[in-house]
């Protein structure tokens, strides 16, 4: 009998906990183990040994419910990559030895890059220490849905839904005035511009925002962005803009950092603006109505209560397959989703070796972002869609969410 | 036989236009009323002679029920207050003008301080040209929630929920890493502090945040400020200030006309910057953690997918009650929530004189913060508590809500 452990790493997202659900579920189950150790702040608890057991804190149906509805990583996060074990053991040696003293055979990563490069040094150095007792696997995790080989991210669709939400509410808010008016909202990404197209799920019932859309994929060009703006200010008094975080000029620097070489603050330092502000800002001075910004900020990763019931099934789904592959005797991979079908949309899950995915970014496909770079087209759409299916119960307690701590 | 004529001013808010469909709901019920009209924009369209007749658009429950789940003025709103008629009544006869073109014999106003100004005016104007055929009743609609002689305003306990809530789970959000750090939560309301005070809610379930509170009836000083966070950071290593958007100086200026004399943008302009940017600038200087601000912009106006069913019940109920008052013969008041328990909750509408209410302003009573200036007390707590109870089924097609467009 062995020991299973899982850990958390990198940013919050609606789904990240039912990945942890998944695990636990699969570990409780399996006669194979014995205990479940979840470790407090991904692998910086590992290396610091805070380890803390879950069987118990865990075993009743309603607690894992509750889980799956609790945002953000329950255990805890970090942001820590691994030194190369190539150049200095140290880490592993310590990371070795807290798995020897609470006998792990089996550890579950969930999260994103640089989690799928904490799993591919670790698994790499066990197979060159010839430590084949220990099993490691990544589970992915990412509201910016851009890791390799899987078809999209767990926690993603929760993202999407959220932002496809919010921005039919946004719609209705933004043109209940008769004056023009301008407003630009601004979507997590700096890399990749998966969330900002989700963006386009707004308008599937009707409602109009988005009237554009830049992803960070394409260079932007302010002077064809007020020319875009121009041209849609005269068909429609009102008009709402989406926008990735990272939007780029045409060298690759984020257009804000030339806001930053300008503006100051208070005290004389550069404002770190982002990209809806650096918008609003020329918006105001070139087009001169009323202009809005709006950061969907931390809300886009953690708002639960408006969670994707797909995405959290899938996500749950994907903890237990990830568990039980390890358990099986596999190592060094990812948990991936396979789209197997989009209409209906059908998927299934598979194993893909780690060294494929860690340290890469998946973009979108230029032929996903219309000609004009300004929206996106209709496969984008076939590809969302399925994601953001399905409302879930949450459970409210006094009016508010319930969420569970597990420590 | 007489018409009854609505129309939305201010604002948006999730539960406006469940008031409306309390109106429409009336009309349609009552022998006495022949046609229901909207105005479009507010008074605007009364001006301009935009009416449109509702009785065919909202006949079935199910298009008024999608009504109630569509955030912001279904009608169009507007930001207009008329002109003295002791001055000119060239807008009162324009007024008048169109209501006798369409035999409207009640109007009903939804709206805010603006919009119980015209309420006002132009129920005085009627008595003084002794036209009493045409009665003018307000309801009452802020999420501000700072309308006088009114126990609460509708939509504010839906802004207060989304304000809530979104507390709630950015507590599991900004808790995550064990880096020490700060986010400061930016929340509507300049001159009242309700809806600030309403994240206190997001506590109610063990959920920390916020940490501190800062509304605006009390002024701000920086010093103090700093202390408090300092103080804050000793106990843990991550905090969360919730603060209006409206703090002010002893001098009773806004704490961010002191950022905007100095900082500039990249076109020499003066930063529009929030009080929470202004915050987190002097945060990073003087404290030097990672600091994050977060402005819950329109969403905690518009998160209708959110909303507190007590609000939408009683901004239904309020709409009715106002119609049918009307439809009785009153005039020149506003509808009014009562209080008459807090635990357990009841509540009952009257009508009060709208001079005892246009122009004026209800903060926060002083005695519901606490002397330390940086919470609030049992009692705010007491009299929110009842205001975001309940969850509405909120109908989705293809992942996203729908929304109900009148025009």
């Amino acid at each position: 009998m062995k020991n299973l452990l899982v850990a958390q790493s990198g940013g919050p997202s609606a789904a990240i906990n039912a990945t942890l659900v998944g695990v636990v579920e699969k570990g409780l189950a399996d006669q194979n183990i014995d205990k479940i150790y979840g470790a407090k702040n991904g692998i910086m608890g590992i290396l610091t040994d805070k380890l803390i057991e879950l069987n118990d804190k865990l075993a009743d149906p309603e607690t894992l419910q509750l889980l799956c509805q609790t945002p953000s990583s329950a255990l805890g996060s970090c942001r820590m990559k691994l030194s190369h074990w190539e150049e200095s053991t140290f880490e592993y040696d310590k990371i070795i030895k807290v798995f020897r003293k609470y006998n792990i055979g089996y550890f579950i990563y969930i999260g994103g890059n640089d989690s799928m490069d904490t799993v591919k040094k670790l698994s790499g150095f066990c197979e060159r220490m010839h430590i084949d007792d220990i099993k490691i696997i990544g589970a992915p995790k990412t509201i910016d849905n851009d890791l390799m080989e899987t078809d999209h991210c767990p926690g993603f669709g929760s993202a999407a839904k959220y932002v496809s939400t919010t921005m039919s509410e946004i719609s209705c808010d933004c043109n209940v005035y008769a004056q023009p008016s301008i407003t630009i909202v601004e979507i997590m990404g700096r890399d990749a511009g998966w969330l900002t197209a989700a963006s386009a799920l707004g308008r599937l019932n009707g409602d109009t925002a988005p009237d554009l859309i830049y992803l960070c994929e394409r260079p932007f060009f302010v002077d064809q962005f007020l020319d875009d703006v121009r041209a849609k200010m005269e068909e429609k008094h009102s008009i709402i803009i989406a926008v990735s975080e990272g939007i780029k000029n045409e060298e690759g620097d984020y257009v804000t950092d030339t806001l930053k070489d300008r503006a100051v603050d208070a005290f004389g330092h550069k404002i770190l603006a982002g990209a809806s502000r650096y918008l609003e800002e020329i918006l105001r001075f070139e087009i001169g109505c009323k202009v809005r910004s709006i950061e969907l900020n931390v809300m886009q990763r953690c708002a639960s209560h408006v969670a994707s019931a797909s995405d959290i099934y899938e996500s749950r789904l994907i903890g237990s397959a990830a568990a039980d592959y390890a358990i099986s005797g596999g190592t060094g991979k990812m948990a991936c989703i396979k789209r197997t079908s989009t209409k209906p949309y059908r998927f299934e899950i598979d194993f893909v070796d780690i060294d494929q995915i860690a340290n890469q970014v998946k973009t979108v496909p230029d032929e996903w972002i219309n000609p004009a770079g300004n929206d996106v087209t209709q496969e984008m759409i076939d590809y969302l869609l399925p994601l953001i299916q399905g409302e879930l119960p949450c459970t409210y307690k006094n009016g508010v969410p319930v969420h569970l701590r597990l420590y």
